[in-house]
């Protein structure tokens, strides 16, 4: 029976045979063949990773796992963390599992419903500021230093542990990593999390290569691309919208020794990628996540990926933590009538 | 590499090697220990299946993997289904991947706002319409036996092949059947399909037993308990919100073989167990999925379950599906200042 990525990878994580495990059976998601990408990018193999089947939606819970069953070994009677919104989610979850108390501070605009009713829901104690993501990370720092509270948010060491596994996952379905991984960068712990998984299933002989990174940043929040801090980002991919990563040098040094690259993309690219997604492939990720296809679009069609390549396309979250978003950008039908003849005709006119 | 439980399960499937599958690697979901609702309800074991991390968030994609599968290899250009909201995600998805064109009829109040977006987001052509889940069941009967589009509802013998992997999975976990499996009722299709499911992997020899079945309908929504249809059907858990279930006697066959029992839960009731499950669990599913652990809680005080005896309480869709009620049933903090003296003073204070 599985029961979660630290009991299935446990030889390449920090916890022994006497670590209790917190876990939600994380992990173990699916890395889905991309047939309908394939036909719009033809000569490529594509598969998407898609980490909002998550046991919160989305890629958070690999790093919580870790990072609540070290805190609950360590004797901490609570976590806090700051957040835009799927690591608070994540870090309550867990929180609530290993019966310890959450604190989450949530910046004050542009939280995605979905996200903000998990926290609530999961039991944790939510302290909205008024200030933006970098200035609530600051606050938690100090507090962890000052309190018996375990920090949780990326800069705690064991979130990266757990987020590696990952790649882990990739080159055990695939046999081997692939070509290229395309992901979404945020705060930079997650690229920075698989670049350290790939690279340790090489030295262990479980992976004979290592993938180039291309990682994706929104246009309004760019600060690595751009080499600057954004004081105000600003993109409708609100879980990667983070003016200063945290895991900056790091991913830095992931994309150059990958021999990678970095790029940006627009809310309106991001937009047509989540659209293109949704229709053509049947799966719903958050708009942060679909930066990752807009991406490839934007490589495939600058000749960068050669014919051949196999690629991973991460996608972080699940479409259901931002439904806003999906209404906002649908058409919506007007209700009919409920005779049979109505909707003879509405079909009749959508089979043409 | 895992791709979806026709594959996994095909032996036990009407699919031949020639048919085309239409997955997105649907099923092999958590069955997670419930470690915390065993301390409430000592001397049992508990486990959690948790269908809500299904690629669109239901227990609905076991089904419509083989039915659009086989709508395809029929030669199908659209499916049609009425749904509260979980089915129409789920055809919507699977249309979309497999090419084909998704018409949903949706009862026009009561709809969570994440299943609608998701509909939405897929592709599907909606059809709201004025009247509820049975009217709409009528029409889209009538429509597909007319012209060239496949029904996906639970009365396409397909959607409860699929669905009976959830039993397979739950077998293969434990090592054979657990004692009692509790489940919601609502179109009294998974309960059904799930009932079949153990009953094959006995006879195939893959478990040794079988469960009793103990379903659970919603107080305002409980035609099965009752005896009587449901006119106007209430409940604040709208994915079992039905008056007339499709698979009625099924049902009524299955827990009399199985020597189960079929009860009601009030909304407070699921409520409760709702927020017992995401605050003490960290699982976070629809109100609906709730109502097979506010079951457990009554038959556990009504002394129905022996001691030692092994549970599988169902969660059949993810808490994301319906942000509003988690919302609504929140105590939200207010906004405060992002001076850390604030933030410190809120930290203490919920330390105590």
């Amino acid at each position: 029976m599985y029961t979660g990525l630290i009991n299935r990878y446990r030889e390449f994580l920090p916890v022994s045979d006497k670590t209790c495990v917190v876990t939600l059976n994380e992990g173990d998601t699916p890395l889905i063949r991309a047939h309908n990408l394939e036909k719009r990018f033809p000569g490529i193999e594509i598969y998407l990773k898609y980490d909002g089947l998550n046991p919160t939606g989305s890629f958070k819970d690999r790093g919580m796992t870790m990072a609540v069953t070290k805190a609950l070994e360590d004797g901490a009677k609570a976590v806090i963390c700051a957040s835009t919104g799927n690591t608070s989610a994540s870090a309550a979850a867990y929180a609530a599992r290993a019966n310890m108390k959450a604190f989450v501070l949530i910046p004050d605009n542009k939280i995605a419903l979905g996200k903000l009713a998990q926290a609530v829901a999961y039991g944790a104690e939510i302290l909205p500021i008024k200030g933006n993501f970098d200035v609530a990370l600051e606050l938690v720092r100090k507090v962890s230093e000052q309190h018996p509270v375990t920090l949780v948010n990326s800069v705690n060491p064991y979130r990266i542990e757990g987020q590696k596994s990952a790649a882990f996952e990739v080159v055990d379905a695939l046999g081997d990593a692939p070509d290229y991984l395309f992901i979404p960068v945020g705060n930079a712990g997650n690229i920075t999390a698989y670049w350290k998984g790939f690279k340790e299933f090489k030295a262990f002989g479980r992976a004979q290569s290592l993938p180039k990174l291309f990682g994706w940043q929104a246009a309004g929040s760019a600060p690595i691309v751009d080499g600057a801090i954004v004081k105000n980002p600003e993109t409708i991919a609100t879980a990667i919208r983070i003016g200063n990563p945290a895991s900056w040098k790091q991913a830095e040094a992931a994309l150059a020794e990958s021999n990678g690259f970095i790029g940006k993309r627009t809310d309106e690219e991001i937009l047509e990628a989540y659209r293109m997604l949704s229709t053509s492939e049947g799966i719903f990720a958050e708009p942060a996540s679909c930066i990752s296809v807009a991406g490839l679009k934007e490589a495939y069609e600058a000749g960068k990926i050669e014919k051949g390549a196999r690629v991973v396309c991460v996608l972080t979250g699940n479409g259901l933590k931002d439904p806003d978003t999906a209404i906002k950008y649908a058409n919506m039908t007007e209700v009919i009538d409920d005779d049979y003849n109505a909707i003879e005709a509405a079909v009749l006119k959508g089979l043409k």
